[in-house]
């Protein structure tokens, strides 16, 4: 499916962001998470579990049941799952057959969020988890703040179309987080095993307003910012800002800010998107954290209408175009080539 | 289609409910049967009509027309079609050509609904609607009100698997009108020619806020129910309260309640749902019996809200999974077959 | 596509109706023709310019961009197009691909609207385009009014159904702009190269309220009224009131209307609807023309309505159904045949 080639969707047997800890609580939640409807809730000690959303017996949403001690009830006639996926209870009947049961997910809480596993739950290894300090989320030096959600009006990959290539914030975010130039500033790229990044440094350019009032700044900065994509699930930007000096980036740090995109497959043609961030700067005051977040919203909301109109258009036109692609998009490309590698990998898998 | 096999949707040849009889005027009324568009009307002598609801010149609803007499003018062009759909007028022309018609669905107009056959009219017999005075409906010993109508936003076989399990009052109706114990109850069935049958007793059971009430009673009672399905069209609740006695069900009757669940096929993915009910108490009344019937649409809106949910289950899933049956589905699979049957039945005398 | 044959929707190597005048400014603007988006905006020197409206890099919606300069710059990264559809900047890199470009429309400003040719500019020719002075839109003895525009809620051969069967005017808008005896009044029908005309001579009819309104006459007229269609684009109806005489429509012209349809296809399921009119009195008084054109509004909002009603009933029948054509469908025939032959025509030449 476009923009990935023909027939593939998303990997499964991978980690993806589900929920924000705080949105799972003993009333149970609905989600699709890579085109499976997925049921969320925790156990009486707080534990998050997730299992499959779908009740085997009529195909209610068990989401929209209630939790009874540790299991989920479906709503509809009362078949009962345990954490395990594990059908314990069939109110017309004494017995359970055993073919009654849904799927149970891998869900680890870490930070404010909630890793899941959507595939084989034998191969999920939390070890994979990108490492929360190395991502500043769990790493005295930052103070970090979360919880922001939207849903993604469009499919997966276009969001991480829209990450892998941030000459986008020269226009799409023009009044809202760019410099001057920023689309046009040399882009260097690296990668690993499972991760691309790319890194641009700036000097003297103009500091956007949101970042001028939270780092109390006037003037001209230097900017080295960029993003790390742990694949298939986050991306990690960051953003430093240094007082002008001659050679570009080395005068003292103004502030140094670390984004958080994840980006976890819907439906075929929906996406969820959780943004969080940390700061080296006012640290102690979560009310800082709180009011900044809140102002780069503007800025998320753009990409969710740019997500919107792209999905929108494929689903107008009479056929799949071409699409030109050009130097900017070495990573947006390659991170599709990617993709489709770990898709294909899991499906030789499987068979 | 789910639940019934591929390829087979509703029977045609049978007879739905398609109409409260308040619904049908002077002003037409539009409604889709059985997949079909259908025009709705009265006569000058007060006659119910029905006929195809599509203009065969070009394709506009007759249904948004105006009647002239005992005929129906389409409002785009003013065709004009007689209640036998016979064209009567073509404005721009002295002839019609005979080939200039629509159909015509006989039409039964008994107690305060009216039963549509939405097939062959050479094969419609009145004799096979279900005897009214049986249902309670046209019976001196009860009261009956009508009137209630919900569009079903699901395909009509789901809300036949909602009637043929009651173990859902025990979950989706817990709240309204379950008694203690009602899922887990043993379940009596029996069928006959065109019929099934369910029927619970439970001794000594909780009674639900809404009997208490309008039986004006305080405390447990036994409780014998159960629903009768005269297929395709009407399942007939009966639902008999007694103070509790040592054999079950063997008290005073402090009350009998029918229950009249219409379902008729709409469009493939919904559907019309028409209630009424008829009680043993307050017989003169009627305020009695509007009350009690508004007091239970929060119970009814439970239904279609759980149609709902699974349509959209059904709509979202990549592919149509298998479902998990058990011995309280035994009614409900097979009723899919007795539709089944009767489907491909009307199919092979087609042809 | 019906009611033209199966797979043949809409011809390309025409001039249509793209926007009124004064919708084009040099804030871009949306739409989509002839199955195309299409980005629209005004030069610095004030000139209109039609563009691919899909940027061929991320298919980001170009009508949601802006403008600089006279080219439209992209609001996701940047890419800017000129006129002609070049791309002229690529923010990311110094040269651009001579591959990067999008489609660049011929576009004709006359009178107070915008003519495009979505399709081989090569073969657009502007002698193509209706007598403006011939219709009466720039002709000294009438006074012209426009500006009123209408999405339409269904494909644009539903309209031209509409307009080449003025029999509806005595039934859908018989409350509006029918006189007594429209639907049945005799039909002369002629046609030339690319144009079809109906004309209906009515003596001695009811004059309808706003017409009599705006020419300040009571009592009954004489009535000539037609419409011409200059295919595929735009119909010009006539519609001549007279003071009641022996012979038909030879007393004294009490006023002479011109009314304009203009109908261009959008996406498959709407098309655009763009009306205007002409008048012989009230000419030097603008006021006159838009309370007369908003007082039709009532008319054009019947049509809409009858559209979308027939789309959606096309769009909900299980099969497309047989028709039934008449005499008055003569012309509505013809139509759909020299639609499909000249669909037909361009797609051999393409070969």
């Amino acid at each position: 499916m476009y923009p990935l080639a023909d027939g593939l969707i998303a990997a499964r047997n991978q980690w993806y962001i589900a929920a924000w800890s705080k949105e799972v609580t003993r009333t149970p939640m609905e989600r699709w998470i890579a085109n499976q409807p997925v049921a969320f809730y925790r156990t009486e000690a707080g534990e998050a579990v997730a299992v499959g959303g779908r009740c085997p017996h009529r195909h209610f949403p068990l989401g929209k049941g209630r939790v009874v001690g540790d299991a989920i009830e479906c709503l509809y006639h009362g078949f009962t799952f345990d954490r395990s996926g594990k059908c314990v209870h069939i109110p017309t009947q004494q017995q359970v057959p055993a073919v009654c049961r849904i799927p149970s997910y891998p869900l680890v809480e870490r930070w404010e969020w909630l890793w899941i596993w959507p595939g084989d739950p034998e191969k999920a290894d939390p070890g994979l988890i990108p490492d929360h300090r190395e991502l500043g989320l769990l790493d005295p030096a930052y103070s970090a703040t979360g919880g922001v959600y939207y849903p993604v009006p469009g499919r997966y990959t276009l969001m991480h179309d829209n990450l892998l290539d941030l000459s986008h914030l020269g226009y799409l975010h023009r009044s809202t987080i760019a410099s001057d130039g920023i689309a046009e500033a040399e882009e260097v790229r690296d990668e690993g095993s499972g991760w691309l990044r790319s890194t641009r440094k700036m000097p003297n350019v103009s500091c956007p307003p949101i970042f001028a009032q939270f780092l109390h700044h006037e003037g001209r900065v230097d900017r080295a910012f960029g993003m790390k994509w742990y694949m298939p699930a986050l991306h990690a930007g960051f953003d430093n800002f240094h007082e002008v000096a001659a050679k570009a980036c080395t005068g003292r740090l103004l502030g140094a800010i670390k984004v958080f995109h994840a980006i976890t497959p819907g439906r075929l043609n929906d996406a969820h998107y959780f943004f969080g961030m940390a700061r080296t700067f006012a640290k102690d005051n979560a009310a800082v954290g709180e009011a900044f977040i809140n102002g780069l919203r503007v800025t998320l909301v753009e990409d969710m209408s740019a997500t919107r109109e792209i999905e929108t258009m494929l689903g107008s036109l009479p056929e799949m175009p071409q699409e030109i692609l050009v130097r900017g998009d070495t990573h947006c490309v390659r991170g599709r080539r990617m993709l489709e590698n770990m898709i294909r990998a899991e499906q030789s898998m499987a068979t």
